[in-house]
């Protein structure tokens, strides 16, 4: 039977062990049987594979409708540049370089205004630079005779795109020019080698030029004008969600920890949204950089201090890692003791719920631009926590140490104290649950970091002081 | 005075600031000595920036000698190309459109032979796919008369461009096939509006096509040949040098915690080399993309199990950020209890180098692409040392509850006993400790996340066992 099994084939074997005694039947499958089957199976992985393509696109659509806007933009903005193709007049005036003009729109409309303009700005500094620089070298070669004037054009080529390419290893550069640098070295060898053969070497030049423009304006005004998306704006967003989950993490991960529930499933997505934080980091430099280009819009005005925000953001990913840490401790909260974790569960959640404050305080104030008077007293407030919290800690001694029932009578006016029936608890099982307090304690300690950056930026950003009523009544907020 | 100086303008104050009691001569300095002072100042600048930007690019000329052999490529390349200009035959051969040649050089030669490949093969896919579509739609359009002709064409363009332009938001799309979509809009536009004036399309068509395969096997020649750099490879390193960073790291914060000196300068720069790990995400990710691309080199079959490698990495992450909140332990060294630290740090320092041994021995692993037959038995000891320091500090109730020098003659013969004249440390001095321990430990833990990816990697890239004798003999390790 084996040898049978083996003749048919490993594809045809899978069909027969799903319906088990029908393996006699095997021999009078007939080869068109046996490529029907396998058609019909390739083409029900096909349509799978294409249905969830399109559940994929349909979800990204969902999701970020505007994506779907910024299609319709590059379509809207192509469909007007091929109009210079279509329409006579205008065909004549750009000549047949209106090629370039199409390049130009697919080439630099990127999502962002901020990245279009970019690299607008790079494509056509790059290509004025290098057509002038080519043009120059052009002359030179010419002077000196038609021996030397391929040798000098193929040399200069080499040494130029060789230095360009060097540039855009240099960090500052990259984030700047890249494209620019590549834009120059394309535009240099074609003028270069096609002044070798062109006769009218300015006038295509010019050509190549005015194309670029209309097809770099164009991406610029549709960009703009249609539903603008601005790297800037972005970017804040991101840095305010990232302040508001980090918030959230913290308090859902403290809130866990001291939970009596074994599900912990309703809560993780919330538990892990820190990690958005450790993992946004290359797309907040990306956006930094092109903020940069953008000119002033809503809030923002021209050199609004981006680099600031990356600063924002290396201080949240420290309290991040953090709270990574707190993490691993929730998944052991079964060894600590019951009656420490009940003895620090208020001091505990009183830290990260004035922590969570004021990192919410400060997503606050960078959404609506303004300094918050109440800063300095949600700082106040935290860090009087964090003194209760140690405090408690340091009588946590008495759980072990002490004869039952003796200091607590001392303390009993003054501080809260621990009371329970009997004092002593192992102190591997305290060991945990003081781990967890003093990572908390670090993290509240760390968040300081994130509100120092944003001082900073409001300073360099010039946010305003909040409502003068605010001011005045400077009100302490009552905390429940 | 105040009106003279005010007068004279803002930039000459600060000059006169410099020689204080010259201030009378003010009024003497002439428009063109203020100009010429300004002037020498911008030059200064001028030179500094200029000095500044060659020293950098110096540096990483020579930190990276291997950047500047791909600009030179690059530019062997770029000259190679260009003989099809100078040389008659061979431009004639090709016509005029040489210049795509040179543009896909420029466009496509990227630092390693996997970026190379990946925009060649997108470019040359997305180029032919494009062109057979346009050309499709075109001889429809033309049969439809001519009215109808631009009206199909660019509703065609409008379509094509806003749905392609929509897959690059897919994120399986955009890790494989970004540039490909690019092209692919590029090359649709471009044949659509030129096959309304141009009547031999498909001639175009075929020139184009033909240029950009001359121009891209020159660059995947170039590539391959001239100091080949994979990307596969370089990721390969990367994760081997992250792996020994990390051990690193973790015996630099360890020792630094028990180590009584206050000089940390000298081991800052080592105990911070965790940081690498976690900034080195994107650029992971991105060569684990072009990776995919590349042919078998080196110890690499094609289709290597790149993705395998992020794996590794994320795993290095978790660690990594446990070894951030360890540094701010190390901070707060001072309040900890000195006599605590010296009980500790034999076991401490035991658990960690028993966790960089198992990260030395995976990175040797995967530096001679073997299996390594001591994993397991470095794995035990790693836990042996955890559960001897957890045993230890189980102990350490003794330093709190029990009555001086009675529980010590008991454990005496069984366990390392925590030996102390006075029994008595606040709880608040030995919790600092703990937590460092207990992440020490958490690190520990977290180690075999990494050892399983790397099994993972082992398994799948088919790793050899080390040499026969090794595994006859099956040596333990013997320790110092």
């Amino acid at each position: 039977m084996n040898a049978i099994n083996s003749a048919a084939g490993a594809a045809e074997w899978r069909i027969r062990m799903a319906d088990g005694s029908s393996e006699s039947l095997a021999p009078e499958s007939s080869l068109v049987t046996r490529m029907y089957l396998s058609f019909k199976r390739f083409l029900k992985s096909l349509i799978l594979v294409v249905l969830r393509f399109l559940e994929k696109s349909w979800n990204v659509g969902k999701n970020e409708p505007r994506k779907v806007i910024h299609c319709l933009k590059v379509g809207i903005a192509l469909s007007i540049v091929s109009l210079f193709y279509y329409l006579r007049p205008l065909y004549n005036g750009v000549g047949g370089t209106a090629m370039w003009a199409v390049m130009t729109v697919v080439v630099v409309f990127e999502y962002t205004v901020g990245a279009t303009l970019y690299k607008c700005l790079n494509r056509a500094t790059g290509t004025f630079c290098a057509g002038f620089l080519a043009i120059g070298i052009h002359w030179i070669a010419n002077q000196s005779g038609k021996r030397f004037e391929p040798i000098i054009m193929g040399v200069s080529i080499f040494i130029l795109a060789s230095a360009a390419t060097f540039t855009r290893f240099i960090p500052a550069v990259k984030a700047r020019f890249d494209y620019g640098t590549m834009i120059f070295i394309l535009t240099f060898t074609l003028v270069s080698i096609s002044g070798y053969r062109v006769a009218n070497l300015l006038s295509m030049a010019h050509e190549r030029v005015s194309t670029i423009i209309i097809g770099a304006s164009l991406c610029v005004i549709t960009s703009i004008l249609i539903f603008p998306i601005w790297a800037g704006e972005e970017l804040h967003k991101l840095v305010i969600s990232n302040l508001e989950k980090l918030a959230e993490s913290l308090d859902c991960c403290v809130a866990e920890y001291f939970s009596d529930s074994e599900d912990t499933t309703t809560n993780t997505k919330k538990m892990l949204a820190f990690k958005c934080v450790l993992n946004s980091k290359a797309s907040e430099e990306a956006m930094a950089n092109f903020a940069r280009w953008e000119p002033a819009h809503g809030l923002f005005n021209f050199q609004h201090p981006w680099g600031k925000y990356l600063k924002i953001s290396a201080s949240m990913r420290s309290c991040a890692c953090c709270i990574e840490a707190l993490t691993s401790c929730i998944n052991q909260k079964d060894q600590a003791s019951e009656l420490l974790k009940n003895q620090l569960t208020n001091s505990c959640q009183q830290v990260s719920s004035s922590t969570a404050d004021i990192l919410k305080e400060l997503a606050l104030n960078m959404k609506t631009m303004r300094k918050s008077s109440r800063m300095d007293m949600l700082i106040q407030e935290k860090n009087s926590a964090i003194q209760e919290l140690e405090t408690l800690m340091e009588q946590l001694s008495g759980l072990l140490i002490q004869p039952k029932g003796a200091k607590n009578e001392k303390d009993d006016q003054e501080k809260p104290v621990i009371r329970t029936s009997t004092n002593v608890i192992p102190l591997v099982e305290i060991i945990p649950t003081a781990t967890f307090a003093s990572l908390v304690i670090e993290i509240a300690t760390r968040i300081e970091g994130i509100a120092d950056a944003v001082e900073e930026l409001s300073k360099m950003a010039k946010f305003n002081l909040e409502d003068a009523e605010m001011i005045k009544q400077n009100k302490p907020v009552i905390k429940n």
